[in-house]
Order: C-alpha cells, then sequence, then structure tokens
C-alpha cells in the first residue's frame, strides 16, 4: 500500500485505536473517536479525560500504538510511536469543539479535558493475505 | 455492565483486535477474525499464520489483550491475560474449518497454520461516560 493509500483509509475511519502498556507490562487498549488533527501519516491529536487510566499509563510509559480498521476490505494500519500528554491551553484550545462541553462540561478549560499527540516512528500495514512495514 | 451482556455484545462481533508488546517494549496491535472458538468470557481460540509477528511476540512474552468494539453503542471490553500458541493436532482439528484452505493451502496440518489461545485474567468495560473493571 502507497503512503497516500493509507492517509485515505485513515481519513476515512470514524474509530482508532489506541494501546498502551500498563504496569505490569501488559498490553491495553481502548476505541477512541477519530483523531481530532492529522498531520499526514506523522502526528495525530485526540482529545481524552485527563483522569482516564491511559493518560496515566503514557504519563509514565508513553510507547504507544493506534491501529485503523477498514473492516468491509479486511485492511489494517499499525502505527508505532510515543504518546504525549498534553495539557496547555493553546493546544487544548486549538482542536476543541463546540459539543465537546457533553463530555467535559467546564468546556475549553475543564481539567478533566486534555489532548494526547501521537507521533509516529514507524508503521505496518495490512491487507488481505499481504503485509509490510513503512515509513510515514 | 453484568458479564452476561458483555458476552452478548462479544458475540455479536466479526473482529475482534489482539494487542502484543514487542521486543522493544511498544504496543503492538492487530484486527482479527472474532474467535473461532470461545469459553464464557475466560477462553479465546483464534487461527493464524505461525508465521506472523504476532506469534513470535507471544513467545517471547505472553502478556495480552483481547479488545471487542460495538461502535454502534460506543462500547468496548478490554480482556487482560495470556496467550499461547497451541500447535498440536488435535487442537488445530478442533476449530479447523473447510474454508481456512484458503489461507492455509496445506489444510489442517499446514505448519503455517497455528491456534492462539487467549486466557482472561481480568477484564474492563466502557459504555457512554462510565468504564469500570470486572472479573470474567
Amino acid at each position: 500500500m502507497k503512503n497516500e493509500t493509507i492517509e485515505k483509509l485513515i481519513a476515512k475511519q470514524k474509530f482508532a485505536y489506541i494501546a498502551s502498556v500498563d504496569q505490569d507490562g501488559y498490553p491495553n487498549m481502548k476505541a477512541m473517536l477519530a483523531p481530532r488533527r492529522r498531520e499526514g501519516l506523522k502526528e495525530f491529536y485526540f482529545t481524552t479525560n485527563t483522569s482516564s487510566q491511559r493518560v496515566a499509563q503514557y504519563r509514565k510509559d508513553p510507547k504507544a500504538a493506534i491501529y485503523f480498521c477498514d473492516q468491509r476490505f479486511y485492511r489494517g494500519i499499525m502505527l508505532k510511536g510515543k504518546m504525549e500528554v498534553i495539557e496547555d491551553a493553546t493546544t487544548k484550545k486549538s482542536i476543541w469543539q463546540v459539543g465537546d462541553r457533553i463530555y467535559y462540561p467546564k468546556g475549553v478549560t475543564d481539567p478533566d479535558y486534555c489532548v494526547l499527540k501521537f507521533t509516529t516512528d514507524q508503521g505496518r500495514w495490512y491487507s488481505g493475505f499481504k503485509t509490510d512495514d513503512f515509513t510515514p
């Protein structure tokens, strides 16, 4: 798969899956709404709760993976990299949307609202019977 | 969510997501076809390629998680536990289906066909704004 095709696949998905490693060395994962902002295949910004388990785990160990699945065509994209927990007002404002008040009643300054920024190191795609690494 | 509800959610999904930890300590994950066999919330059997990256990772570190997502209702189930790579003929035969020949041309004795058996230690569910641990 070409990087252009991979980007298109990612852009179409409503959900992303994010993985972390917990304090006992187990992988953990969770479905998330699609990233709110994306810079090519290199940077992905998600909104989340500061109080969540995933945030606590990434603060201890930023090693992460994110995954996008096109279930209809049996294609998947895994990206490995680092996840940063970002709480500065500028970044939080930059991806805030009005509807987010449902999740964070105090608005954009809600201390339970934060941003997860994922930066890709390496990628791997799966399509039918084939799979290969790629550099984003 | 009650365990009964969790089982129903899992039984309805066509896909599962499985996670491992790689040699560099990064979480890895991949979409899989739904488990071929399941014993309540405790044991899950998947078919896979013996030559796959996931198999190599589980042989080194059996710590695993599997995840089921009901995208329509924003509900997810994460199970943490251990993944075993099983290659004995009896287990392989027990979950083999005729259509598997597409993936494993040599049939049930194909050395590239093996079974991943996941055993749950702990679970966590996500539903709307709520999340909690549960014991399977």
